[in-house]
């Protein structure tokens, strides 16, 4: 009898890259979870009829919700996305697999922390509110929302593109084989 | 014998906003919430001694995560913050109540959708990722989350000011009003 891997779902914003970018990122962080005993799963492993569907949204909401819930685990990519935060989508994600008390772990690329990302000089941002000066990788919740499940937020070399990130540049192999790594262990510890 | 009211957690940017404005906010919701007989409790109930802290941003961590825990439902203000969609701690939150299954309402300010307000003029955003056009009040993931956990979405009259919202117009009482009432109905429905 064999045992199936544990299942992991790929949190992210590839999700909205072109399809060359993301099924090549897809692939890579595939193999490096196999590498470590895990097997991923990403929302585009549903091949959805979105053109005949009424609600289209709909439909990706519960094929992704879906996945979360047949998944032991999840590992996501928390890289700034169209702001100084991460993807809405991927930070909802994050929050409703912590709420079912699944391993979890983030990562990003980014190395400039989140604070100096909404303002290098100052502690209150461009509409009059504060910049809590913590000097973590995004919003506390994020951070210690991670650390309090058991999990961690991974970052990586890259300074923060005043424009923001291209598709390209979501990926550090290091940084991923290290969140891999460190979630294949909390699986391992809660199976 | 009197029976204590439905605990609602507060979640929204409020707390990066000045004093003057944030306390004034907390005090209307928490009244328009009395009326339809629910309690509203805001992160800012935390008399916390961050000055005095090791880790003050775990300690701010903590404190929520314990209100959400004892809270029976959730009300989360996902009015846009510092770029297109609503705040990544909010995110956070609302994805975790969701995750715990309990009765969560949205509401946001905003009129204008979010495919708009990342580009009004095209489906591709300035770092060459899609932009759904799906004219949901945000991603996907948090506009059929709160609806497929029976919950709602409530938007605002006001368009997207391309350099975001000042703290003072995240308030807008006939939508924060009609999402108590919802969130009222459905902890009347899931005691």
């Amino acid at each position: 009898m064999t045992k199936r891997l544990p299942r992991v779902y790929l949190a992210g914003p590839e999700v909205f890259f072109p399809e060359s970018v993301r099924a090549s990122l897809d692939e890579r962080k595939k193999r490096i979870l196999g590498d470590v005993g895990l097997e991923g799963v990403s929302p585009f492993d549903n091949a959805l009829d979105l053109a005949g569907a009424r609600e289209p949204a709909q439909l990706i909401y519960d094929a992704n919700r879906e996945l979360m819930d047949k998944a032991d685990g999840l590992i996501a990519n928390l890289t700034p996305f169209r702001g100084p935060s991460a993807d809405a989508g991927t930070i909802y994600e994050l929050g409703y697999m912590i709420g079912r008390d699944k391993p979890t772990v983030g990562f990003s690329v980014c190395a400039t922390p989140y604070n100096e990302r909404v303002s290098r000089h100052s502690t209150v941002c461009a509409n009059g509110a504060d910049i809590e000066a913590f000097g973590l990788a995004d919003n506390l919740m994020l951070d210690y929302g991670l650390v309090r499940a058991g999990g961690k937020f991974f970052t990586g070399a890259t300074a923060y593109p005043p424009g923001g990130f291209p598709p390209e540049a979501y990926f550090e192999e290091p940084v991923f084989v290290a969140a891999a790594r460190y979630l294949a262990q909390l699986l391992r510890e809660h199976p």
